[in-house]
């Protein structure tokens, strides 16, 4: 019984989810549906991409979290339009809470729009917001089994991020068994080797999400 | 409708629970729930605590994951029994799986179970499993942050681990504002800061836990 209640409620935000993704397409505005793990970088990861591009592009963040504003805070200073959903307790954002704050942007008018999701590896994963792409991030001091452990993100994914390679050295963090399990749930997955905080990798990433907003 | 759905599951998970905390009361075994984020060192903790605790107690493990066994291969040399509970994609461990694996083990002749929950600080909050304490472990490499932004854990757990101190000083982690924000959700919990790979600050860790062993 709790599978078909499962089904219903992913059937429901699937439907949802394709009405959003129908709008956006229409409006040209670009979708990154942000997952990771608390703690990643999601939040400093967005600071330094508004601030490559918030001068070529017009930009809105969606920040997901269970309780407070903290990661708007950090944000607002961009000068960027931010809607916070509080989900109060809830794992993961859903289509309907995206359709509902939507009409808080000028989608004539806009870019991109980057959403950053509760921080959890796994509830979001099952949940289309009606974003263009999913971007997972992952750190090198949360280990090198993740791929294998968290599947559904990194099979999703369009574009991964390892973020934090200026600690490596100070983990146990196994590259070749990063990349050996990465494969085989994507082989095809670009991966941008970063560190948000040091400035390192990121002129890679840059050029690449780039090129997704101008051919979106 | 899918707030009473969740209540009749939450409702339905608490009754299960209560009856694996009389068993296990009734047979004097302790059951730690561990929860943490992905990669935050449950394990590594796990590894380092059964090699301190295997000589003088009587120990068992319940793996939860995701997918793989990759964590109880990790353990397996340490010659406790161990049993994988694989979620299949689900985000977290529930009272029912915890019952159904118990038969496992020799309840008679055990003095302590953990429980690795899977790698989420969200949804296991929500599922008492029949433990007797759960156990949050937060890293400093995953931001200072955590306790207010994820306050359902920190407010539940018995005891709090600081994981991953050897790497504070590689990090913008504000010792103060963790602890201003820990106090404000969760005063009065022992709190124990530790390295789990250098072996830094796990006496304390040893010697409270021991004491929770042999006064269950």
């Amino acid at each position: 019984m709790e599978i078909k209640i499962m089904k219903n409620v992913l059937d429901r935000n699937k439907n949802k989810a394709n009405e959003v993704r129908a709008l956006l397409k229409e409006k040209e505005v670009l979708m990154v549906n942000m997952i990771s793990s608390p703690g990643a970088g999601k939040t400093t990861l967005l600071e330094k991409t508004l601030g490559h591009l918030k001068s070529k592009f017009k930009i809105a963040v969606i920040e997901g979290d269970i309780a407070t504003d903290r990661d708007a805070q950090r944000l607002k200073n961009h000068g960027v339009p931010i809607v916070v959903i509080n989900t109060e307790g809830g794992c993961h954002l859903d289509s309907h809470s995206i359709s509902k704050v939507l009409p808080e942007f000028d989608l004539d008018n806009l870019d991109v729009i980057f959403v950053e999701n509760v921080g959890n590896l796994v509830c979001p994963s099952h949940f289309d917001l009606g974003e263009t792409f999913k971007l997972a991030l992952v750190s090198t001091t949360e280990g090198d089994d993740k791929p294998i452990k968290y599947p559904m993100l990194f099979r999703e994914a369009k574009v991964i991020l390892l973020n934090k390679i200026d600690l490596i050295e100070y983990t146990n963090f196994n590259k070749a068994s990063f990349h050996i399990d990465l494969n085989n749930v994507n082989g095809k997955v670009p991966l941008f080797e970063i560190s948000c905080t040091k400035n390192t990798g990121m002129e890679k990433w840059f050029d690449w999400i780039v090129t997704q907003i101008i051919s979106k």
